[in-house]
């Protein structure tokens, strides 16, 4: 029998018991695949009483970090804690120490995966993140090798599980924000405090871990324009569908040579699309390549085993090359391209406004458009008789800083009730 | 400047071409990610003199594979020619001299690649095959490294754009089955000969591989059940679509612990699954893992850049262990179990036939059915008044013998004209 792989788990809450489930349910066909017994040796807990969804031996539990780093039987850590500190100073630790690293962790990788990258590529060890970015669909590996032929040119991803499925029940039940985020807790789907998921963040950080493997170019979360889903109403999904679209978080990044584009916004999307059928908690990335052409992968974006599934993966990968240490650095950000300042982002736009039924108006707005060099693809008029009329609209492509222009004259126009929405629209029709 | 990698081409068509195309226009990342450079040496072609679709150095062309063979300097061979010989023969001369293998070939794999294999191990050398199965859709590398922690369930492919698109075409357009492939032979998409696409065999060969790398086991092509798509009808489509269904050319395979079924055949799958959505000469593999849940790969599986894209990806991962060699064995076959009988194997099925219009027909035909034990999921009846009428079942999940001996009473039936068609049913609806 090969001599097992120790490992330190730095974390046994939904990920780390996860981790530990599918490392005892698979043992034979992971000791197939590693070629060595994955053994775990220390688990770093809070609470050594607390229940917990799976039986480890308490021997294993320990609260104090020191018992996994300083043990030098622990070749590989893998962390599941979450949060930036003390996760952050762990593994720097273990990295020093010349231990191989494993981390679900994105908010660790989007704002301090470099350093730690820099010394893991130092120390000569691995520092593996699959499960950081969409749990159990393996986009990081896909960027970091099986793509390594390509020039990613875009990337679109649905990377946040809670708010897909709050989109997809308004979607289907006409719900409001408000109904489907309450059922979404219900469920589990979303925290007490759902700010991170439905205000965009979360997709944020994994759009800036996607983009510095796409795009080899580092862009800190900071500088990403986010946008989350509160602003979304039942009527603009209704209106959407009747154009032939559907409304989705999307965490979009470009590569446009001199420059890239990093966003998260809400973003409505053509039916036919690939990213339009992605229901419920589902997850995806799109990725466009100049030679691969367009790809998609679909999966569970988050979980105990799925991403479980991902830690394990990467653990693998390390019980296999444990002996001769990685090849490749750990990093693949070797260009630096500046951000393109959201003013000069095109793309095309959906505007639902309020205005008076009178003989002129529409004349009026479309002239403002004009001015400001604002193309029209379609219009809606709704409503009819009712004071104020509805007036939906999707722009061609144009830079969203003519498209302010021409909203700021229309917002003084006296025959405009008020702009209720403005979300942007992403996809070409097949 | 690292010293670069030189590679040894058998083949400049479609998929040789690509290969060089990328290798010139990705140039400056591929050296970036695959840490040297990646130099053709030598190309073997039939005709040194036929214009290419590239431009190439003539003196890199060459008639004779010694050139290639012999070259000490050529440590990578990429075969893109197809058909199992003389590939097989080149590639099993390379391996003895230790030169790494990178082939595209999904018929040489399926029908002799586990020689191949063993001999890559015992010689020590890489021998890696993407671009085999589902062009540039990353599966191969997916199963082997990123879903090493799962014991794989099923799976199943849309795994052949030909008849992917014949099948759409059907669809949006109600053409018949030979008006779409008359239209996908004019599109490029399908041969003057259009057998092997047609009638399954092309999909069989890359069910063969992608389940030895699923499920651990070898399964000659000879002995999976493959039925085309010739005998499907608009028709048929159209009562599909109106029971919730689309139609598709399914590779499916499943492990069932004790067994394995491999099969190949027109499928009504629901409209909400993901497959359902795979259009035109998409390809797309749908994986249930018992850690990562359901996975789903979309992307173009065929044509000279995506293909590319795979060799290129191998290439890469060639060079960056180029001096350490592969650490796992080059196949994953580790299990041996046996193939499950058609007549075992459980799925619905839809059934379409013409009775005549009287009295007590739907119930002679129903107790047939309930004799051999096969309960019914819905019926639908058409053309009352004209004889013969119309009536298509979808049964529930039922073994295919059992199925089999109620059709065999059914067809004896004197009210029951005749079964026109008969196909089955897969995929859960959400």
């Amino acid at each position: 029998m090969a001599k097992p792989v120790h490992i330190g788990l730095l974390g046994l809450g939904t990920v780390g018991s996860g981790v530990v489930r599918i490392l005892q349910e698979n043992r034979a066909s992971i000791l197939e695949r590693a070629g060595r017994p994955l053994e775990l040796r220390r688990i770093l807990v809070r609470d050594l009483h607390k229940k917990r969804a799976v039986s480890v031996s308490p021997d294993l539990l320990t609260t104090s970090p020191a018992d996994l780093l300083d043990d030098p039987e622990i070749e590989v850590i893998v962390e599941v804690m979450g949060g930036v500190e003390p996760a952050r100073q762990y593994l720097a630790e273990a990295l020093r120490r010349r231990k191989h690293v494993v981390t679900a962790n994105k908010e660790l990788i989007a704002k301090e995966g470099h350093p730690l990258l820099d010394l893991a590529t130092r120390s000569g060890v691995f520092f593996l993140f699959e499960a950081s970015v969409a749990g159990g669909i393996p986009i990081v590996k896909a960027l970091r090798d099986s793509l390594a032929a390509n020039r990613i040119s875009q990337l679109m991803g649905i990377i946040n599980g809670t708010t897909n499925y709050i989109l997809t029940r308004m979607a289907r039940d006409g719900s409001s924000f408000e109904e489907a985020l309450r059922e979404a807790q219900a469920r589990g789907y979303a925290e007490a405090d759902p700010s991170s998921d439905v205000d965009g963040y979360d997709a944020a950080y994994k759009l800036v871990i996607l983009a510095s493997l796409a795009f080899g170019t580092r862009v800190p979360v900071e500088r990403v324009y986010i946008e989350g889903i509160r602003s979304v109403t039942p009527v603009d999904i209704a209106y959407a569908r009747e154009l032939g679209y559907v409304v989705k978080l999307l965490a979009i990044g470009k590569d446009l040579g001199e420059s890239v584009q990093l966003r998260v916004h809400p973003t409505l999307i053509p039916q036919e699309h690939p990213l339009a059928a992605v229901s419920d908690v589902y997850n995806a990335v799109f990725i466009e390549g100049n030679a691969v052409g367009q790809l998609m992968f679909y999966g569970r974006g988050a979980g105990d085993l799925p991403t479980g599934s991902a830690v394990v993966a990467d653990l693998i990968e390390v019980a296999r090359h444990l002996e001769r240490g990685p090849v490749i650095p750990a990093c693949s950000c070797y260009t630096q391209k500046p951000l393109l300042p959201m003013g000069k982002v095109t793309s095309q736009f959906y505007l639902r406004m309020e205005v008076l039924d009178k003989p002129g108006v529409l004349a009026r707005i479309a002239g403002a458009f004009g001015e400001a060099e604002v193309s029209l693809a379609s219009v809606i008029q709704k409503g009819r008789g009712i004071q104020p009329v509805t007036l939906v609209f999707v722009t061609h492509e144009v830079a969203e800083e003519n498209l302010r222009r021409a909203l700021d004259q229309i917002r003084r126009l006296p025959c405009v009730h008020a702009i209720k929405n403005v979300i942007r629209v992403e996809g070409e029709r097949p």
